[in-house]
């Protein structure tokens, strides 16, 4: 059964108004208005200022006591109430690539709390992870999460807890795109 | 850096000459005369029976030990005795993927010893995998294997074995393609 591919357009269309571009570490993307989610078959907005291709596939990481801890508490994507999102591509250096299996897992979790760490901040944060690297795409992985206007602080509060870990020191490219879903019109 | 996607082409072209197709588990490939390997920007064989990619990512479940092991002992591609190979593609169940990665690799190592297994065959077999789950492709990985003919009955050896394994039961599909190299013309 085929994976299928999820491709991000940001440009004039699409159901999540884009309110901020922050070029964290590295590179920006150029601002947009609109972005627009769905299946990379889709065909492109000619005025989209980039496009972004990614690949919701299996964990890389999570061990079965994480996984059953998540699959409890995870919310779904689309929540009525989850106004606000995040768009977080991610590169990670040469160096974290070359690392063997076991010594990334060590530094993602028992030296970062990636999972643990996430795990706290559900069911406020919905999350979906797509995979990039093998697509040949500028960034190795998209972040997307959902929250609720309530929530917002939460959220930063978590995005700032993963920033300052040893993780993240092998992060060497990392936009922050911030969107709203307006109201029905 | 973006990773590069090689490009696997059955048909009339092609430095490797096709000696069998044949399909081990599930639906088979059809026959074809040549193999060319390329990047996947290479312009299609009009006439290829069938075209597949993959990508020489990073290792999934090695082990800083096994790692080392590995580059201590792993020959090249390329080498010029080793003129027979094996391209032997790969599709795992959904049951295997939904597993998390902890149960993975104890499936793929701790019962099966898969990778303790693969060393011992080193380095009369240089090898590469390339990843395809994530390219929506019809197979998982992409095993590539190169080996002189005076190998060839180790080469058999190895391929029996695994497939013997607890891990083997999770593929669902498997066709396995034989070339040689032809000698300068």
């Amino acid at each position: 059964m085929p994976v299928e591919t999820t491709q991000f357009v940001a440009g004039t269309r699409g159901e999540w108004r884009i309110t901020r571009v922050d070029a964290v570490i590295g590179a920006p993307l150029p601002p947009s208005q609109r972005l627009a989610i769905g299946p990379s078959a889709t065909r492109d907005d000619p005025s989209a200022a980039w496009v972004l291709r990614g690949v919701a596939s299996y964990a890389r990481y999570t061990t079965r006591p994480e996984q059953d801890a998540l699959v409890a508490v995870q919310p779904p994507l689309g929540r009525a109430d989850a106004r606000c999102a995040a768009l977080i591509p991610i590169a990670k250096s040469e160096a974290w690539w070359a690392l063997p299996q076991d010594e990334r897992r060590h530094i993602l979790e028992q030296r970062s709390r990636h999972i643990a760490t996430g795990i706290t901040y559900l069911p406020a944060v919905a999350r979906r992870l797509y995979q990039s690297r093998e697509l040949g795409q500028p960034f190795d992985f998209l972040t997307w999460f959902e929250y609720a206007p309530e929530s917002a602080a939460r959220f930063e509060d978590l995005v700032g807890v993963l920033r300052e870990t040893e993780e993240w020191r092998f992060v060497e490219r990392e936009v922050d795109v911030r969107l709203v879903r307006d109201e029905e019109a």
